[in-house]
């Protein structure tokens, strides 16, 4: 996301490449064989290479085999460990926004093992409403409950003005991963990792194809 | 967003970099001299490589002043240049839901000349209401509202079961650009260029580190 430097980035972008595997083979749609996938069936639905399937799955140990390809649950169990879904992520949402209940309503991230188990907002229209199956509880809260629930991944979808001031009460209180949805970049010790969902950054791909087409139609 | 090859993964990643030098650049705060900028104050900022920036920079075509650094202005214009934001680009929104709504009131998207000329859904109770400052029509409109605005993106915030048949009226209708938000792969024409904003993906960042963490602490 433009907070890495080239080597971090590859990382972060097998790692992203497995939960498309994660998510594909959980719930591959009107498949006959659903215990046994091949590369190629992997590669064609998400349009990808299928040397570099091949090759992230024999990273991930998982072994192919004669004639009936790779075994869902193999791989599923393998991707499983490496991105530590054998066990619960505790989460908690700050900021009780629009964008905070979509995320709070997506019902994909207890596939992932994350569960949220409080949400935090500074106004107090907002507090005591429902978000995720919680009540929405004041910032002076905060800490008490990380502490309580021993939480140490923070959704965090504030305004930019107020992000980090609430990163470095969130740090302090225990956190150690921030899945950031503030339009601001945030500073965190070494230790505490951030992920910047710039999601407007998407943007630059579609706005580049639609300048090349529009170019090539004058 | 794994629906790349490794080609097309490199140069998407360059587009998301340039937004973010875009976003950086536009409202860097509190600093003394806004009309230039290093690529060190860049690099530091987005806790990139500064070799990265400044090989990103030259391919933008913008060259450094001895002394001073790069012309804020002249790095604004290179990169409105190649993501095409000297021209507006109108879109629709498909889907009024939580997400749907929270895209709608992103302000920042001014910056990169989107307009959002009207929003779209199946759900009689949502149509009437308004979104983005539109009001949310019936699904019926969808062709004929593309066609007389000429809108060639789509924004889709719907969920994976109509994806696929939607994105088909879309493209039927003119629209080259789909920013999917649908947890749904999309099968697209050539010349049609889809974004699938996996948003769980960056959870596997995260997950994996807590994941590391906690397997050092026992």
């Amino acid at each position: 996301m433009g907070r890495k430097t080239q080597g971090e980035l590859l990382k972060h972008v097998l790692l992203e490449r497995l939960m498309h595997y994660y998510y594909f083979l959980g719930e591959r749609p009107g498949e006959d064989s659903p215990e046994t996938v091949s590369s190629g069936q992997i590669a064609k639905f998400l349009n990808m290479d299928d040397t570099l399937v091949r090759k992230d799955l024999a990273a991930l140990g998982v072994r192919g085999h004669p004639r009936i390809g790779f075994k869902t649950h193999e791989v599923l169990a393998a991707i499983r460990n490496v991105l530590g879904f054998e066990k619960t992520n505790k989460a908690i949402v700050v900021g009780a926004g629009r964008l905070g209940g979509a995320l709070a309503a997506y019902s994909g991230f207890s596939k992932c093992s994350l569960f949220i188990v409080a949400a935090f907002d500074s106004d107090p229209q907002k507090q005591g409403s429902v978000l995720a199956g919680t009540v929405v509880q004041p910032m002076e809260n905060l800490e008490a409950v990380i502490q309580r629930h021993n939480v140490r991944l923070a959704i965090l979808t504030v305004p930019a003005d107020p992000a980090q001031e609430i990163a470095d009460r969130l740090v302090r209180a225990g956190i150690r991963a921030i899945w950031n949805f503030a339009p601001k970049a945030l500073v965190v010790p070494s230790g505490v990792v951030v992920r910047h969902e710039h999601i407007v950054a998407g943007l630059a791909e579609l706005a580049y194809h639609l300048k090349n087409i529009a170019e090539q139609e004058t």
